[in-house]
């Protein structure tokens, strides 16, 4: 299974330098690639590995193409965003191995009468789907997954084995969702009596956009009245804790081991490093970009980078600064009390 | 399904300002209520929205209803705790929209028929019971639960899909466990022997007392010798780690991602903020409070609230802050040089 | 079910001091032990519990043997790691009282006609083992398992419930993986065009070696081009994220909620305490230790132990700290002025 460069542009679009006829079988990084691979070039520091590739061609933009058609004999493909071109033509060349799930139901699967499942559907074994749940034309359930009752799957979503979606959430298009994720368990809201925790009842849903995907073992709970909301183009890595009520704005991506806590509004084309952590009823705007570890306790109002970690160190070194850490409002004091004594000394000085 | 007011009151106490013919149909926020909803105020801060609400009636406590008569037409109910009134009637609300599970055993579950299960209790599709575990009555095992040798749940608790209970565990009265919550899984314990890891076998249980909550995703370790305990009124938000042989007082609440190592001992009525983590072996006493993103490094003998995280910043402040925290030490010694000076300047100028 | 201490030594090694003949039923740490059981003394400092341990025998190293033989009237078993005894002599207990699975496929467990199942393994109820998957000699599949296509699951292993592996990942000989863990999803790779996340298809396996234990609820993502790596011995605790691409060394052990971002590689024989997190693309020596709630942001090429956390503090104290850290670099400014002032005091003085 091959494609030839001619085809691979008019499918993907760029600008070849290059025979259309050369075939290519697979897409792999410089180093890896062999005589019958492409390649592409992500970023220029990468230039010098270019002389040693032996791919069959290289996916560049056109200003890193100058400079390197002396030391590269291969073909080029020229485009505007090599990455993403690598993503499209890498999509290409998985589709082409790809085995297609069985249409249907699984004789092990356990299907209400009462459900809607497309006849383009396939519904894994020990699957289970509730009364009145939707399941979209061509969308792929896994074995193992629990649907619950009137929630929905919208067509062409791939729902991996042992997934939880609980009753009345919904899921868009295009969706996939891993393994061991939960999506529709209860928030955490209770009412304190006296030392004893009253449950607040969770009768919100959980309504998840088009295009979103969803990690192993990532949790996003239903609202307590109203919904928990993830938009369009939502990419949520693993070990994700999105709490009840969030508001989670388009091409939003989460990092893996990320927790947003109840009723945060997060905007649209936000990036959150792993292990970030958001506190509840915070407001962060569109295009803020948290970096790895860092816990965001108050509303972010303004785009931008924000950072919040401790930074590491040899532990016999942490140890001495975690110590004056503690103690930096002595250290503060005897700043302030040099400060007098200068004072006193300069007026009796001068 | 609606319910009149002195209907409510009666059911769930507080004292009535109002025709107690008033039918109301749910509970909402002040902002959300309709004309023919109940909402409630929680907060003295919001009192400006009474005003502004259409809800037909109105949970506040004596101290807030002050004040309010004039500005707001429809009726009162006046109680102690209007966030708890509020989860009550939500409760109320919620059950008679509930749609009770199907009594006994799913023809697609696989049953030992060696385990004891209450005819009252309802298995789910795909889920497996072993032999001499325990089902109370009234109570749910979701579809693709493991319930292991031994294992109990007791009455009226809701297991929902997908979770997996191991050998020997037990589940108090009323518990409600969500979806791919693991009970019981071995804990991490090794002996290093010439950097090999030989395990310890984890032979203790994993016992949970009466009015449990455990979220999504939430793993309880199995103790190694002994067990690990969680007693009565815990609240185990999502995502959470509890090491073996910890021991978890009743009451306490722990929001997402907390984890705790092994051994810790946690007193009743304590709070632990989202991502807050315990090491192992500290002691951790009654109505202690933990913020979120707070790293426990050593026993809290005393009630009261503790932080430790580091603050957020615009990532450029926070690189330059890091780098002063990273030379804290040349710092103080600068502090302790200019002292130094000082002193020396002071005698001579004395 | 007892053992003689005869037998104890012959199996395990250690030399006895005391009658070979006398038998123990189990083993237990010394404040629990009763007076037909044996126990062990793995710390010095806890040798003054000792004399108070009614346990028949005890496992103990030569240094601390010395001193003891007074208060002390049981037999001795003097071993160089008395931890390592322990676990050794703990398991020989445990398997005394395990049951084994049965063997075979479960009558309601799907395996594709086209899988290799060892006739000596078990496969639980409600599993699912895919097409050309191969299930080693004597391994147990737990109920609800996904085994995906290809994929591979060697000898002596044990699968608890509910573990989902994805296509072609493969693992060793003697694994033990809990419920909830997810092998082999998807890594997190997009590529980002005009806002739009494009997804890279992750196309690589996770290959585990022989001996690894990985706990309950933990991912480990599936390559993207190249495969993820976990080495021989390495140990995995609850709720960890292993991104793809990741290698992690032999006998490397990790507690719980550690987090490992993609394309990090973890030398042999590190330890990480819980919820340490390290970011993407770094290098990590062998016999590194990095302290719990760390976040390791750039590699570390010399052994040792690393930390980097705020410590924790009472609220009002962290408060006050915490905004000193905010301003550090204005008290950094002061200290700079103070110097100033000094050196034209100094100047004028001399």
């Amino acid at each position: 299974m091959s494609i030839r460069l001619g085809e691979l542009v008019d499918r993907f679009g760029g600008q070849l330098i290059g025979s259309p006829d050369l075939c290519v079988t697979g897409i792999a990084p410089l180093s890896d690639a062999g005589s019958d691979q492409l390649s592409f070039l992500s970023n220029s520091k990468l230039r010098g590995q270019v002389a040693l590739s032996k791919a069959a061609a290289l996916i560049v933009c056109a200003q890193d193409h100058t400079g390197l058609a002396d030391s590269y004999s291969g073909a080029f493909v020229l485009v505007d965003n090599p990455y993403v071109q690598f993503a499209r033509v890498a999509q290409y060349f998985a589709s082409l191995h790809a085995i297609p799930p069985e249409t249907g139901i699984h004789p092990g699967a356990s299907v209400s009468p009462y459900a809607h499942v497309d006849p383009t559907a396939s519904i894994g074994s020990h699957a289970t789907i509730e009364a009145e749940a939707v399941i979209g034309a061509h969308t792929v359930i896994g074995a193992g997954c629990f649907i619950g009752r009137g929630a929905s799957v919208d067509a062409h979503s791939l729902i991996h084995p042992n997934v939880t979606i609980y009753d009345y959430c919904s899921i868009g298009l295009r969706a996939i969702v891993h393994s061991g994720a939960v999506i529709g368990a209860d928030g955490f809201g209770f009412a304190n009596e006296r030392g004893n925790w009253i449950k607040i009842p969770q009768t919100g849903r959980v309504l998840i956009g088009n295009d979103v995907e969803i990690g192993a073992n990532t949790s996003i709970d239903r609202g307590a009245l109203a919904d928990t909301v993830i938009e369009d183009g939502v990419k949520l890595d693993n070990q994700i804790q999105i709490g009840h009520n969030c508001h989670i704005g388009a091409h939003t991506a989460m990092a893996g081991c990320v927790g947003v806590a109840g009723s945060a509004r997060i905007g649209k084309h936000c990036t959150f490093g792993g292990a970030a952590m958001v506190l509840g009823h915070l407001n962060i705007v569109d295009n803020v970009h948290i970096s790895s570890g860092s816990l965001v306790t108050r509303s972010i109002l303004e785009p931008g980078q924000y950072t919040g970690f401790y930074p590491l160190a040899k532990n016999a070194d942490w140890e001495k600064t975690a110590s004056i850490v503690r103690n930096l409002s002595s250290m503060r004091e005897k700043i302030r009390q040099l400060e007098k004594i200068i004072k006193t000394l300069t007026e009796k000085s001068s």
